[in-house]
């Protein structure tokens, strides 16, 4: 899509004459290199999962993180530059914090991820905490609050950020979302959403899916890591 | 109209041999990319129509929020860059509360608009809160006060407003302005409003119209987002 | 004049090899793509004429605004960027206010115009409310005080201003300052002076003048805003 | 002098291979673009003269301030850019105050001088008050003390001033000062000192010498502006 | 890999069109430069061996060193750009301290080794400590703990890091990775883990292993550096 | 030497691949362009002496100063850019009166010279007081104290300095340097110094030395300046 | 090595694809620009000797000070640009003294250079006391305390250092390398060390060697300068 270049894509704060902003296109670029995450929301939790790429056999896989807990009731899932996926998820950390010392509630989800996307949309401001350059990442936000019940939202570098029932990122989203759309119930339990996740991701996986190269977990509504023996018995399933 | 480059078109602040500023041309140019809008004024209300563009039928129309309100008796629909209306939505909301607590009357509308204008006016300036390039987006602002009545304003990249009856943005804004000028009247009914703002985006969006793919809203006096009910009713009617 | 490009013309404070500062000539460019204003200065008060470009019939007249009072005894007619003038103008207002109340006194129109200067020429040092670039904006400010009487005085985007008689500013103001040249006399009634305005707007402007596309102001001495049947009655004179 | 560009006259603070700062030599071309004006020294009182360029009959001559008071013993005439010589005077008249209060007594010419200098050569520091470019104007600086008696200097763009008996700046100044050599005498009186001021500028003038396009001041010892009628006594006398 | 030069690769935080951040890859390579150093984890103790490259048979085997202590209990092997590990390490001993202090525990070899990530990071941001470009260095951190027991982590530039077995960096890592691979068991005691981390560096140094130009160190549980005579001992066993 | 430009000599702290610094030798060369400045060491005292080049004969010869009182026991004779010595001299007066105020001694003549130099290698650092470019001038320090005696000082734009028995500067100093060498005797007294400087400059200026066009001064110990007189009888001697 | 330009080489800290850093080369070049200096560590101290070249035979050798005292344990000679050189020292002395009052013991030599190097490696960075370039100098850090005796440290412009038996530096730094491998022996004398760094220097050197153009001093234990006649002394032993 972007191989001839452009006279406008360095400036992160350029626009071209069509009005395009290509920094941040670019960053979304990054995202594609990424491995593939997965997300499905139920009325019963969302589940979340992630494609693991071992480079080496001697990497502990536990190291490779690309799920990451943000408050007890809200998770999610990351592809891009690991690095940028850290700074975004400490400072929801510390957002998630705030507001309960303030108001003495868990952060409902969709404030949360307001607040990660304010942090991504400021770069190039030159603010406190802000970047030099779009974040290189998006994230798969899943939570649950009282008021709006099990929630999925997804990040971009743009700082936008949109509701899905059920979204894939990373290099294999493009036919894992197609998975999605065709095979998205909305009376799925918890149970058919994970299973379907992790078919998803088996399909667009180039390695054979076992507990070591993916990761998966829920929110349901507190954040709950699923260990060997769970992936095990899913895989199993499919 | 700016396919050929210039040599003048990368700097934010950097006048043309002609006296243009590029930038600010290209982030009107970034609007015309976006998803339309239309907004008709009456003396009963004014009247908010959006366009929603679903790129995944697993995504939540709810989360795709082109229409957001700013005080009770003020709203904007935009079109544009999200995060950009984000921003100065965000600003216009705590402008608002600052006058009603120092002023303890609603903030005029037209006040309102000049707050966001001069935001979007200060741009390249390395102020606190100033943004390093012009927004990338449009806002048709509708708002009651009781010196004015009904009002409804468009702002754009440049950081200038200008008062309108009826007024389109967006990809479609050509054809559709078209359409209001040659049927607008001044003594619409609201309901009269709601049909030709409607009518109009009907004509220029691709899909068919449903209440999932448009949105609408009016101030009359109060903001009020129409449900899925009273948009269909509206369909209806056409 | 300036269709060939300059290896000098993008810094906004590079001298060229002959001593020129481009971006500030660029910025005069940039008034010459604007609608045209008139003024003239009698020893009854100082008359002010604006072209108000219509770009849709939907659009509001009222809210196209090219003539702004800054205190109840001066003000100025714009042309150029309009959001440029809201600046300045705004700056103005200030400094007005500020003098009134260190001074008890209304602010001279010459220390006014001056203030105004002081910040249209402070471009490019990274101070305090300074600009990164010229202000791409003419003002004709018309004032009256005790000691000088009525006053014009006309600011360039170089941050220097000079006293007339009379002036023209804007994309007719070449045919325009030669129509005021040959017609103005020194012992002008307010009245004539109306009518000259008027009938040199009315030769340079494409449409036929009626009292929706110009607008007209007075200092004499204090500001007033011409109504439509005083215009429509200084039409019917010409 | 300069009509093939150089790599190294961009940069406001960059040596070219053969040591020249060349935007300082563009600022003095600047110079060269602006009116003539004239400063003769006799043992008697500094006589300024200058041009005064009326781009239009409508222009108000008393308008156009080519020679300004700095205190009351000292003032000055200017060519160059008019905002850039403002923000110069003011600043000698801040230092002049300053003194004054500080010490009791009159600022020395040469002291006020070197303050206006040392400002001038600050450009690019990025220290307060600094400009980001070299001053665009030369001034010659008429002044009186008890110790000195009265002085002429000249300033140029690089931040540096020489004295001089006779000096002549702006457009026609290559002509001017030739003339100035030939004619001037040690022991002039003041009137001989305005009678060759204003012969010579008639020299260098297109225009006929008269009492709306030539300004003419003195310093002996107090700073006085002449009237129509002074002046046309002395254009009388050539 | 990166022979052909990009258009996208000189600015810090510039994205290419593909989403790749060139600076970072480049300072991967500088990595690739540096000597190689391998760690080896057992449930015994880490060990660390690095390569020593004396430029010249006068310089002091000593100070070329390339194996650091950061607390008692954590240590690492750098390979890349001395001055940027110092700095690095000199930054983990603060940190180490600054938890010491302020928790009375040993700091966990993971948080730290993410504190020094963070710092990796931060680059380009303008913020304190802040580093203009990434660190061109990499990282094995050995650390022990009670909770996690002997750790191994691998940092690069980007900021990021993962957990191994075994790990190599540097110039002869590529191989060096390979060997460790087939040879690595998972119930290595610390001998057997000294004998294969130098087999294995023997095998990609140019020159002939000695205890002048290898040395090594262990974690197990706390620091500690082997002497010539331990090396020697090892270097026997081979 | 320099007319074939490099890719390396416009950004002031830039090492060429050859490790040069081309904005510090652009400096130098602009001592070159300077008038020509010799100073001559004897044990009975320092002689300066220095070319005037009166641009025009209404100039006051007095106003064109390079020889420099910075205490009452150090004084310099300049070469280069005017401005850029009055600000090292204006620094050099206020670190000698410092010095006088801290230690009540006299300020050393090489505490003097290394103060000074240590203003001009600060260039491009951004602090307060420091160049954004290397000073474009070159000094002749001369000064006495009890412990040194007599001295001579030569700093040049780098920021360095040498001690001399007798140097010249400017354009002339390459013909300059040859006759000081060939003619200075260790063992001169005041008046053979001051005979060789004079007959030194006489040989390297174009016009005829005459007490307009060349200035003296000696530090011995005592900072004096030749009047006319004096300059006249060594004229005489020549 | 360099003559061909990269595209990577201007920025401070730019990485080549390769992962260089070339300023930083860039400025390793400067010191072989540089004269030739010399340190041979023995168990009874180090010796420093430098070439001094002198451009005149008026030049005052004493003042070409290559060879500078930071302590009185600790000295240094340098070579590449002097007032890089001087900056260092002056650093050097500082943190020097502030060992000595904050722990009462004179500070070690490795700390010491470790400070130097800290200063070295900050290029860029904007931090207080940082240069905006590499150094463009290397020092040989000669120096001795009671827990590790007699030491030689080389540091270069990336903000390294390494310890040395022998080290040569400068223009002549290649062939007295080689010299000092074949020669130096572990069990030296001090006077042996005389002879050989002296004789190292003189088969380097363009000129003859004699008191002028060569200094020498030692660290043993305190910092001692050789005067003429015990330069004389050695220059005869050779």
């Amino acid at each position: 899509m972007f191989q001839t270049r452009s006279e406008y894509d360095r400036g992160v704060n350029t626009f071209s004459p069509e009005g395009r902003l290509f920094q941040v296109e670019y960053a979304i670029e990054a995202i594609k290199l990424g491995s593939t995450a997965i997300a499905i929301r139920t009325d019963h939790g969302v589940v979340l999962a992630v494609e693991k790429r071992m480079s080496s056999p001697l990497m502990e896989p536990s190291s490779l993180d690309k799920i990451m807990e943000i408050d007890s009731h809200i998770a999610c899932a990351v592809s891009g530059l690991t690095a940028d996926a850290q700074s975004m998820v400490e400072h929801g950390r510390v957002q998630a914090q705030n507001h309960y010392f303030t108001y003495n509630e868990p952060m409902p989800a969709q404030a949360l991820t307001q607040a990660l996307c304010d942090l991504g949309a400021n770069f190039g401001t030159g603010e406190e905490d802000s970047m030099s350059r779009p974040f290189g990442v998006a994230l798969l936000v899943a939570g649950y609050d009282e008021d709006e019940g099990y929630q999925l939202y997804h990040t971009d570098p743009s700082g936008t950020f949109l509701k899905y029932k059920a979204k894939a990122i990373g290099s294999g989203s493009e036919g894992a979302q197609t998975t999605l759309q065709e095979e998205y119930k909305d009376d799925f339990t918890l149970e058919q959403a994970e299973t379907l996740a992790l078919s998803t991701l088996k399909a667009v996986m180039e390695e054979k899916v076992n507990t070591t190269n993916v990761d998966m977990a829920c929110v349901g509504p507190k954040y709950k890591r699923y260990g060997n023996d769970e992936i095990k018995a899913i895989i199993d399933r499919l």
